[in-house]
């Protein structure tokens, strides 16, 4: 049987898969400094040659920013995309880590072997599960099971600000029958998760002004308001202390609870809740209460600050009672909650709370985004999910993101296409931080992982 | 008649008097800000060299932090001593000045003319209404009427911590029958005022900490405690809503009522609250219900936020929980509240309503000072206050103040002596905010009334 053959293809293959992965590591494809441009031109040339390789039409595209590699292959059956990218993260600080970032290597650890180094799990590892699982299945059978285009970014990790304007002037070549992303990770170590319901996200930012000029708090400290304060009355008011839900009226239209069924794959994903909150120094969830971490993480919204200021900051200390005080923030939406509808929700809340003589300006710079909650009724969804139980011996899970990945998001509004977020990088692999490394085990069952997938979407063929 | 001469000639050296205050007020002698130290000394070395010009030996005395400016001149009778301070208060946010704050200028206004720039009114501009007096006296009589010290502090607008120290090593030299202290306002425009019961103050600076690191608001928001959060929720709790009382508990311990002989005063002052309220943008007092704003500002007890920080405070957004959350406090204290015991009640409140995984860290380096009440029944109040009923043709007042001027609460401890608070500075003088003004009214007729004092007070030598 072919899957077998390409899965024992894979197997003898991993020393020169894991040598290819360290080539494209060793390019130190910085996409936010400019001083690293020209190793984004070189990790996208070695993208491009390594597909070309493969029988695969691909080319380097020019962006304003950094190029595109787009590449396809022809084939009967579903047409499939596949999306990664090959930028990277800076590594400052350079002096945490243990070994040159730039300089790749696979390294026995406790945990098993890893490949540590820059981008290992974010995103080139991940990105070359994909592509090796390719490579396997056509050294076996010549060609793969399916059409296939690959649209891999190089700037990824600086906000993609070419990918939408490409995506929309590439609509007619890039538009396939669903989205394959490899840029997530396992809800826990060895448990294959397909992310299946991304928060969405609404920004903004208010600044609440009392009198009109700073006062002095000597003299109109007793009469006088006090933008400070009222700020803090109005961010308290945001939440109803005793269950920690969100005390914005409406704020909750649209939100649905997590069905029963899902609830229970959650429940025995071997997410480790204590891990998850103690590493980070807390010792119980602080949101809704009656919802677990993973609910409140994945499933309901918030209402969070991310900055407030105002008054004097400095050393030392000022007896003012300044005019204005800020705040930034953010709510996290799920479900059919509306950015639109919610901000107005948002607005009218501290409008209503405001005291006599304080008034409110608004930041109208911000666009919200709503959640992604994919269509798993789709039979794409169920093959992938029988195909990685299969692989990893352990029933796959439709997790959800507490973050965005507006990648997902772009696919469904820009080109009208599902997509199925599959990764295989674990929660210590410190993406972003200093030491990044991937599992040896997360390459290698990574690549079976597709192959399997290839193979299941493409069982009907 | 010597006192009409002195007049005459305080009329005729305005222009001059004017040009030396522009000078003085061009020294950015900014005391809590360390770049500005050699403008402190700069600001102090100016002071020496004019008092020296009037024949007063003064000299700069060193401090741990900025110099004393100290002055003798002999004479015979009593013994007076004038407070001033020469540093200033910061200028930010520097954009809502209509023109450079170290750039002075004489300006026409519909109330007349002003100097506007940073210290006009607190304290340089008061402060020098008594050098000119000095200077218009030795003018016409060659000499002062009486022995005088001249003391002047460079660190007030940053907590005074040198006062006490330099007060208690040459209290023989400081000593004197009573202090002047200029650095107060009247009560209403053209009302001269001795300010006869000062707020005292105690100050505060705490953190929040949640998580031991910024937390990204995808990942954590929902079941992260956010440390913004956690603080507007204390801030919030410091008052009760309903009554506008702090809410801590028994933060009212010392408090007395005001008699109601002083209350019907101060109904009669010519006060006019509508003004006061209306200039910085209040409709109404916002202070503790039942309280008069006269009594809000002068008899009640504050807990007041000066500036509150934390998160993404710059451009665009940020997603993150931050690790923690800051909070600069004052307390304004009257009657018999005593500053330590009111911090540990109010740090013993915020303890208290801290969150489990939340924990508070305090900054320690503040001094508190008590509420200070002058013994009106020495003779130089009423001296003084025929003086300036005599030269403002209305009956002087003996006021409250809402500001705290630790310095009189220091002469009475440290130096036993008793202190008249005498200013005239008027309420939009905009004192610690963008476009701080001097009336040049308050400065013409501030230095006439001084010389008036001068004269009063050694009318039987």
């Amino acid at each position: 049987m072919s899957l077998d053959a390409v899965l024992h293809h894979i197997d003898s293959d991993v020393p020169n898969a894991i040598d290819r992965l360290l080539e494209l590591l060793r390019i130190p494809s910085i996409s936010t400094d400019p001083a690293f441009k020209v190793d984004c031109e070189r990790a996208a040339d070695w993208l491009v040659s390594d597909l070309q390789a493969l029988g695969i039409s691909a080319e380097k595209r020019a962006t304003p920013g950094h190029p595109m590699v787009v590449g396809h292959i022809d084939g009967k059956g579903p047409h499939l995309l596949f999306y990664g990218h090959y930028d990277v993260q800076p590594v400052d600080p350079l002096s945490l880590w243990d070994t040159p970032p730039f300089e790749p290597q696979l390294q026995d650890t406790p945990k098993g072997k890893v490949i540590r180094g820059r981008g290992a799990s974010d995103d080139k590892g991940q990105l070359m599960t994909f592509v090796e699982a390719c490579r396997a299945w056509i050294a076996v059978n010549g060609t793969l099971p399916c059409k296939i285009t690959f649209f891999l970014e190089g700037e990824e990790e600086s906000g993609s600000p070419s990918l939408v304007p490409f995506m929309r002037e590439n609509a007619d070549e890039l538009k396939a029958d669903i989205a394959l992303i490899c840029d997530t990770s396992m809800v826990s170590r060895g448990v294959p998760s397909i992310a299946s319901q991304l928060r969405g996200m609404l920004k903004d930012e208010f600044t609440i002004i009392g009198p009109r000029i700073d006062l002095h708090s000597g003299y109109y400290g007793g009469p006088g308001l006090n933008p400070l304060r009222e700020m803090a009355r109005i961010i308290a008011s945001f939440h109803d202390e005793n269950t920690g839900r969100v005390a914005v009226e409406g704020f909750y239209d649209g939100v649905h609870e997590v069905p029963q069924e899902q609830l229970r794959q959650w429940q025995d994903c071997g997410f480790d809740e204590k891990e998850y909150l103690s590493s980070v120094g807390y010792t119980q969830p602080h949101g809704e209460k009656g919802y677990s971490t993973l609910e409140q993480q994945w499933a309901r919204p918030t209402l969070e600050i991310n900055g407030m200021w105002g008054g004097y900051t400095g050393a030392g200390s000022k007896t003012v009672i300044p005019s204005g005080a800020h705040c930034k923030l953010t709510c996290r939406l799920v479900g059919d909650m509306d950015p639109n509808t919610v901000r107005d929700k948002v607005r009218a809340h501290v409008e209503a709370h405001l005291s006599p003589d304080a008034r409110v300006e608004w930041n109208d710079d911000f666009e919200g985004s709503p959640a992604s909650v994919m269509n798993i009724k789709r039979p794409e969804f169920a093959a992938a999910q029988k195909a990685l139980s299969d692989e990893w011996n352990r029933e796959a899970v439709f997790t959800g993101m507490g973050g965005s990945i507006p990648i997902a998001g772009y696919f469904k509004t820009v080109l009208d296409m599902d997509a199925m977020l599959i990764g295989f990088a674990n929660d210590d692999d410190a993406i972003h931080s200093p030491n990044e490394k991937y599992d040896l085990e997360s390459f290698h069952k990574g690549i079976r992982s597709w192959a399997r997938i290839l193979d299941s979407l493409t069982a009907d063929t």
